[in-house]
């Protein structure tokens, strides 16, 4: 009975509140499930009161006239199947440098006249096709950029595992290797002019990376459950999307969701379920940008596969040549700025110049984030810039696109 | 050159996504601040909307009318005064006690008779007073209920002490003592028959507690920024609630989160705000309810003085003398029922259990919750109840109000 008193006589603490920075926590998982809940709830409300007021608004044909203007004309899908021809190109230029039957320098001659096609051919394709609709002209620009991005790596990873090979033949090194071991796997590896194979130039094309590797790490086995529930999300995300884009207003909040959703349909779903498929084991496609307290920390972070391909092909690079950090920085904007343009502009058949300047203004905005705010101030700057960016830079486009199409001012 | 190219030949390890569930990662900061700025700006929005379309909408004589009805009468202030009669009579009974003039009997009833005024007096005041607003109705009971349970705690901690006074004055026991030894603090510390003063009354009923305890623990200083933080958002909070509340309607997603944000204006800001300036060194007003997997998780974690106050004066008493754990848990849901219906039934005049029957649906759904979901579908089950659970208890008698004060049906 005493006993019993003297444990509650005492029964405060010092300590923090959770919620105060002081105390460290920073759990909030289920912060992330009630957002989706009220997302599920909202939308599933939008979505009824949309059937009850209009009926079913989701018109599969209209969906369809997306990417067709005419039944018998594909031309995405045309455009998308011929760019096995610059898959091919790569791979058999890097056959012939292998066996040394063509120069180093008509190599280089070659993978350059390769890539400049792969972004010039579907652009001049895109421009000159009136049936092409824009939303098939990102979808097949898209494909384009991504192989651009792999048949780059692919060729400068190449030359690096030639120049050890030349390395190694003049007894110069023998510590470098181009063959990955991993005991745990079963999968048998390969080395440098082994990988030359269609099969394991395909696996890359479709593999969720950018940026070639020897003998990928693989994951041990497909796990079906886990398969399924990715499929589930891709399915749910796709028809997510219309239901928000009928609520969808340009300024309000909803265009800012449809890009988180759209992250994780991509990022999150589609990736994993691909990576599944092939058994690809690297699944570190986003890190948790959603922290982010700088503007560079969230470009860094929430598109890995990019970051990693500008940090190995582009970035570092430039380091070794010399130049200064804050230079080659500026320049992977640039490069970003180009790409985002192109995507953006083409399609659209408009050159305005938007989304390049939005990349671009993200560097003075680094600088002031960076200088000015720290902790959650920083991060809340981060989440605002990107609430209110993106439907800016939208809006821009949507607006022009109608003036010059619809006549009238908005 | 060829540690540069070795380096960067291998850039992909094995590892899973962030959100995957099999990563383990759950720091979600970020979209608690995610919330906070989608909150602020849609609310910005529309407080700057409903500026544009109506003029000020929140009438400062509109907000006093909801406490006062007769400019020249303030009984809910009037009735909260006269709660010191309580607390003194409660303070006057344990001195008599302390030095033995009344016996453990007399003391008892004194104390039953006290309490159970606390509870009759303000209910028979504000159903008789026709000049009670229910806002000033819930406003007052809400204190007293409040005093009600530091009071019985107060009765209930002096008791123990002075059980083991005895104890230790049979020389049955050194080893409890009524004293709490902090070696960090400056503070003075006293011993059972020492606490009865006004002084040390007072800071209790203050105190962000709801438990009694001789000497609590105390924060070293008050730190001026942290007090300025928790007031600005203290004012903020209150500037907020009107604006959602025009924008209210049942069963919209706005009704929770009003609840969402009364909970951090209430138990984060203000409470910490008192704690602050009273030294009080207990900050742990609410645990991570919002990771909860099981319903009773949740309850056990949102409120924590509550919690503290029926597990130390009420379940863990019960279990002592025999009763069942499930039996007891029912009991403090049936308590806490009782709270909730009579605070709300009596400012509002109406007795229709629809806050006691929401208050015990708790206990099948918490059976329900546990036996068949888990993890974060646990976690998302939980929010759904909140979500959809509170709108509908709120409906019940903002429905069944205007039925009966304007007449018609709505």
């Amino acid at each position: 009975n005493l006993h019993f008193h003297n444990f509650f006589l005492f029964c405060h603490v010092l300590q923090e509140s959770l919620l105060s920075s002081a105390s460290g926590y920073s759990n909030y998982r289920g912060i992330l499930n009630w957002c989706v809940v009220m997302l599920v709830l909202s939308n599933a409300r939008l979505f009824l009161e949309n059937i009850i007021k209009y009926g079913i608004l989701v018109d599969p044909i209209q969906v369809v006239s997306l990417f067709l203007k005419d039944p018998y004309s594909w031309p995405s899908a045309c455009l998308i199947i011929a760019s096995n021809v610059f898959i091919l190109a790569a791979l058999y230029t890097e056959r012939r440098l292998a066996v040394g039957t063509i120069s180093k320098m008509t190599g280089l001659i070659l993978h350059i006249f390769n890539l400049t096609s792969l972004l010039i051919f579907p652009s001049a394709t895109v421009l000159t096709l009136t049936s092409m609709t824009p939303v098939g002209g990102v979808l097949s620009l898209g494909v384009y950029t991504v192989l651009f991005l792999k048949l780059y790596s692919y060729q400068d990873t190449n030359r690096w595992c030639r120049e050890i090979r030349q390395a190694k033949a003049k007894k110069l090194t023998r510590s470098y290797s181009c063959k990955y071991i991993n005991t745990q796997s079963v999968h048998t590896y390969v080395s440098y002019p082994g990988n030359l194979t269609h099969r394991d130039m395909y696996y890359f094309v479709f593999a969720p990376t950018l940026c070639y590797q020897l003998n990928f790490p693989r994951s041990p086995r497909i796990r079906k459950r886990f398969l399924i529930r990715r499929l589930f999300e891709m399915v749910r995300g796709n028809w997510m999307v219309p239901t928000i884009q009928n609520s969808m207003k340009p300024f309000q909040v909803p265009n800012h969701l449809i890009w988180l959703i759209f992250f994780y349909w991509f990022f999150h779903s589609s990736m994993n379920f691909v990576a599944e498929l092939l058994q690809f084991g690297d699944r570190e496609f986003y890190k948790d940008w959603w922290n982010s307290e700088t503007v560079t920390y969230f470009w860094a972070n929430w598109n890995i596969p990019v970051h990693k391909w500008c940090l190995r092909h582009f970035y570092k690079p430039m380091l070794k040549k010399g130049i200064n950090k804050f230079l080659a920085q500026t320049a992977v904007f640039l490069m970003s700025a180009f790409f985002h343009e192109y995507l953006v502009s083409v399609p659209l058949k408009m050159f305005r110049l938007w989304a390049f300047m939005g990349m671009m203004a993200q560097v003075p905005l680094a600088w002031f984030v960076g200088r000015f705010l720290n902790g959650n101030y920083g991060n809340a700057a981060v989440w605002i810039s990107l609430i209110i960016g993106q439907p800016v830079a939208v809006l821009m486009y949507v607006h022009d696109y109608y003036v010059i199409h619809y006549g009238g001012t908005t």
